[in-house]
């Protein structure tokens, strides 16, 4: 009999994980359960479907079932594993449309449930009219809701709260983004917020922030959201006010959690029990920068925590070292990325922080067509050191904030980056490129 | 009597000199000549003034000699400097529309001169309608001639030559390249220029490989090229097989040169001659990666070294270390960009070398409006340390390349490219960036 991994979740890490054990060591059979009725599917891209810029979910999934099977391995939608037996290596499954449960065993198990979205406790939280957006079935619920609606209220003004502005905009909504903290992006510094803000504000979008969701008012269906600072007609509203890991199956069976509430692995993905991994949202990583424990919820993360814990289970010696915290958001006409630490969090950190913020352009000044370009720099005062960047651009010109977490990867200097010899040309770049503007700046 | 700083030549090394010296020593006296009607242009954006995105050629000047005066410092149009007299500390100055020769003493010196480009001795080489493309004049004048052409002939097909044949098919023209080594961008590597080659074709270029131009044919005006693979009609022919620096001033008072034939200098410009600086297109840089003198003309390392100068002159501690030879050119819908050693050249300095070639996309691949990305990375094979990278994409996504020419700085491998955070958002890249994917590759 050969040995067997099963997979609790098959979306982005169940399913790397999956794919990467599998090619690694053709001999172990594999097999991902999944509650819902896709696998493997890229949840980032489901604002884009709502848009109407994507027009089927399932173009979100990267391969089928049936392309997994080609490869030998078992991807069974809508199986939801239910208890897991440690002691004998067993799951239970829930087949949720023939409904009995059956045991398969495992000689490894990869935990990769994912994260689910907070939900508010409040007066008409069920209400039709009400969503939030974390699996295809979620898009598709607001996608079909979209015919009926003319205002939506999006509660929570981080990135996928103002990803979905944007997508309900496009859909012709009436849009307001409802906060409760002092402003939108609030884990980004005020400063970028505030450009984010007038972005929103160029767009159509009304921000209403420091306002608290009290409730959701409808009979049969959501006809307005009440919130401290008054009360906003809405027949859709979109909650997105954070999300938690699923660590429910975990904790049964006496994995170890993190600091973070995620579960805690080392860097080859194990957790605290033998033959279990952890990978993907559920999973903890380490902040590079920090040296703490962190965690990145994000797609990319996802994929490469994955990756490393199918190697490893296939016996290659691979690891996963951490994060830098690297992330990127379109927001309207705006990209908006981070790497790093925020002069906020590296202050919170304990770190003696400065900081340096430029405006500069996307191309020379003397071409048509740019757009401002903005860098704020974070790094530690005595030594110079790189904490963090954040940028905010039009285009992809804001990933250039991945050439300062390359450099933050290093732990490099402000110094280092002010030496980069990086690539001019007017349409790309002002002779200056803002990165060395910034580092310039900071000297 | 204040000190003085004299600078020969005010376009980017020179005024950026200029600038700075007089920014940190507001008691030094700053005298710029520059034998053109202008100073401090960027001359990269030339093939977008002929191409007719740029109306006026005074939009590519940063700063007018009017505002250098306000700044206190003295920028001299059509003022060739025609002698040093580095004995009695003095140059010879010429008024280009004066006449007149003068005599201005100098403290130190920056010899700023650029470069020219290599004019092809060949019969007919000076008939109208045959270009070279460096200064605003020469922009002016092929901008007048386009009224008349129908046909350009393109010679070089490198960064310069590339540029201009998008410019002259933005203007309508039939545009044929004709270059003499065996591809287009012979300074990447094959696979490189091939992608490069079919976007010239697909853009209408027609592109002739392995051909030397033997001469122009024409009766006072230029009617074909001469090449040996046949006669190509042309009214327009812009040549751009290179650029030589312009060292003669410096060699007559023994300013030595490095082995690349521009002035040699240390990391403070400075040249063999006390209060002699070089810098800019005229002098040469260390190429970080090999450690040997490197020559880069181009517009960002000339700002660079003049602003080193000119602090160096001020006082201050600044150096200059090297550059990498990060390059980037927009081709029609493409952006070729280059970091490092090609594996050609990695070849040649004596490393034993590897390669990873990528194709992957620019975003999602579920996201509309994607285009292709290609990757290769270049490194060493016994220690993975990473040498060059060359990225072909659109828009602006070859930039990416500026997280290799950072790695390389650093001095990192391919194990660190693998194990970057990079920012990622559907609209911006695919769940693994092709960075990453190309470092997988290579493992």
């Amino acid at each position: 009999m050969s040995e067997r991994l099963v997979i609790i979740g098959g979306v982005a890490a169940g399913m790397s994980a999956a794919a990467k054990a599998k090619r690694s060591r053709p001999d172990l059979e594999v097999i991902a359960f999944e509650k819902t009725h896709y696998v493997s599917y890229g949840a980032c891209g489901l604002p884009y479907f709502i848009a109407g810029e994507i027009e089927r979910v399932e173009a979100l999934v990267a391969r089928t079932p049936e392309q997994f099977k080609k490869q030998g391995i078992a991807a069974l939608t809508r199986h939801e594993v239910v208890e897991v037996d440690y002691e004998n290596r067993e799951v239970l499954v829930r087949d949720l449309d023939g409904g009995e449960t059956r045991r398969e065993r495992f000689d490894y198990l990869v935990i990769s449930t994912g994260a689910s979205p907070v939900r508010l406790a409040l007066p008409g939280a069920d209400l039709p009219g009400v969503f939030t957006l974390r699996t295809p079935e979620d898009g598709l619920a607001i996608r079909e809701w979209l015919d009926r609606a003319r205002r939506a209220v999006v509660v929570g003004g981080g990135y996928v709260g103002l990803e979905m502005a944007e997508a309900f905009r496009k859909r012709g909504l009436a849009v307001v983004v409802v906060e409760a903290m002092d402003r939108v992006m609030p884990q980004l510094d005020p400063e970028i917020s505030e450009i984010v803000a007038q972005a929103l504000v160029r767009s159509g979008v009304e921000v209403v922030t420091g306002a608290r969701v009290e409730g959701f008012a409808g009979e049969g269906a959501l006809r307005a959201v009440v919130t401290s600072q008054g009360t906003i007609d809405a027949d859709l509203a979109l909650v997105s006010v954070g999300i938690r890991p699923n660590v429910a199956l975990a904790e049964q069976i006496g994995v170890r959690l993190g600091p973070t509430g995620a579960i805690a692995v080392d860097e080859k993905l194990r957790t605290n029990l033998p033959g279990v991994w952890a990978a993907g949202d559920v999973a903890e990583s380490v902040h590079l920068v920090t040296g703490e424990p962190y965690w990145l919820p994000l797609g990319d993360v996802a994929n490469k925590h994955g990756r490393t814990a199918g190697a490893v289970i296939a016996g290659e010696d691979a690891t996963f070292k951490g994060v830098v915290g690297s992330a990127i958001s379109k927001v309207f006409d705006l990209a908006v990325a981070v790497t790093g630490l925020t002069e906020e969090r590296a202050r919170q950190a304990g770190f003696d922080v400065r900081s340096a913020m430029i405006k500069s352009r996307d191309r020379a000044h003397y071409m048509p067509g740019g757009h401002p370009l903005f860098v704020k720099l974070v790094y530690e005062a005595s030594s110079g050191r790189l904490l963090g960047a954040q940028i905010v651009g039009g285009g992809s010109d804001a990933l250039r904030v991945d050439v300062v977490a390359a450099l933050i990867q290093q732990r490099a200097t402000v110094e280092d980056l002010r030496r980069l010899d990086l690539a001019y040309a007017p349409p790309f770049s002002p002779v200056w490129d803002p990165l060395l503007v910034a580092a310039n700046q900071a000297k």
